[in-house]
């Protein structure tokens, strides 16, 4: 009965892991931009069930509470007072994207830049812009320019009208890792057409969406995906009175930057 | 030894299974209907591999060789000949959605209309159109318009231009199942936004993209999916030269009609 014994074990540990796990290569993300440029900030997913889909990654949490990072599958959330917090699994999002992050290449980066200068580097480096990547810099930064977003309450007022007062932070000679993602122009109204990209410091006591950055020296890694899985809200109630069919364009780009 | 092998052999039936296949209420599509309108006919997934996805689903095949239609696990191409074929499972696919099929409702028609009043009763019927629906209407029509695609060759002219010459067919007093999604406004680019809707006779000698239908009766039934699974090709080079971020509405809608 020994042998059955190590195939039940067998059995107990291979089917959890691969019943509801993707595969690589698969960026996965809950809900849209658009709902939550409209408003929608009420969690749907608890940010725990994401590290079922990867290990990296961005996003916010319930009511707008702060910036996600998801990093070595830890989640960490930059809230507005600028701090970073361990939020409990059980805290849900509106909106986050992740991935199981497997690098395909790695690129050295010889000469420092800014934002600018480092998505120029990626881009020549990308062969299929029609493609997910997710990307993640470990490097030293001679400035990290950030910001968060504060709680809100019901009615929740659009994302724009939230950024207006955004709390920013400045940090210099700072260490730490840029995580985001880079994805094609067609996501349009589901994602952020190009690069959306967050910053955690490696004492991890900073960080929040990027807004512009010096980096002097580091190390970029690119991992391609070309599987996307979006999970909208199983109830259809979640998403009543949210206009997905407008062209948001012009509001994301003022929040973005 | 005996209780082992029952084990070995739950085993060897559990596993391939659960591996790949993606729960429930998910739609997944490989490539993008953008891709498709800009001539990306080169087949990039084996069309069997589509059931590890679902068993109800459209799309074209490799060379745009005609209208796919999955029903109750079965592929069938209605070739631009006007017949239906039972192609390899080996023939690939540059474009196809399908779902694991689990109505959540059930309408019966109790009075005759077409194209227009039945998917205006559809519209009333689902209470989330932020959603992915799959649609499969068992029927007696007066009437069925299609059409198909002929194969092409490269270098391959857009789909708007091939649907110029499109062989269309009309059938009269015809039983079949219409199958298709109703999508929503924010995939612009990815799928059909709206409803987009093939046909095949029960006589399995019928078919095609519908371009309009009188029904006497039937049973409407509506897979509300709540998950989108895009899947676009792994090599980077299936899709070199493709432009995925021009607005290409204007065709998608003279293809579609």
């Amino acid at each position: 009965m020994k042998s059955s014994f190590v195939i039940l074990l067998a059995l107990a540990l291979l089917l959890p892991g691969c019943a509801c796990r993707p595969p690589a290569d698969t960026l996965t993300q809950t809900s849209t931009i658009d709902a939550l440029l409209a408003g929608g900030y009420d969690g749907e997913l608890a940010s725990g069930e994401l590290l079922r889909y990867g290990d990296l990654g961005i996003g916010t949490f319930d009511r707008l509470d702060g910036e996600m990072i998801v990093l070595d599958g830890r989640i960490y959330q930059v809230k507005a007072d600028g701090r970073v917090y361990r939020p409990p699994g059980t805290l849900s999002t509106p909106f986050a994207a992740v991935v199981r992050f497997e690098p395909d290449e790695v690129v050295e980066i010889s000469q420092g830049g800014d934002f600018a200068a480092i998505t120029e580097l990626l881009d020549s480096r990308i062969a299929e812009p029609n493609l997910f990547h997710a990307i993640r810099i470990q490097g030293r930064f001679a400035g990290m320019h950030t910001r968060s977003v504060p709680a809100q309450q019901k009615p929740y007022p659009p994302l724009a009208e939230v950024a207006e007062d955004q709390p920013e932070f400045v940090m210099t000679d700072i260490s730490g890792t840029i995580v985001g993602f880079r994805c094609p122009a067609y996501v349009k109204g589901i994602n952020v057409p190009g690069y959306h990209l967050h910053f955690l410091s490696d004492d991890r006591r900073h960080g929040g969406h990027i807004l512009d950055f010096e980096i002097e020296e580091g190390m970029i890694e690119i991992d391609r995906c070309h599987r996307f899985l979006l999970i909208m809200p199983r109830d259809p109630a979640a998403l009543q009175g949210l206009d997905l069919s407008r062209d948001r364009s012009a509001e994301l780009e003022e929040v973005e930057k």
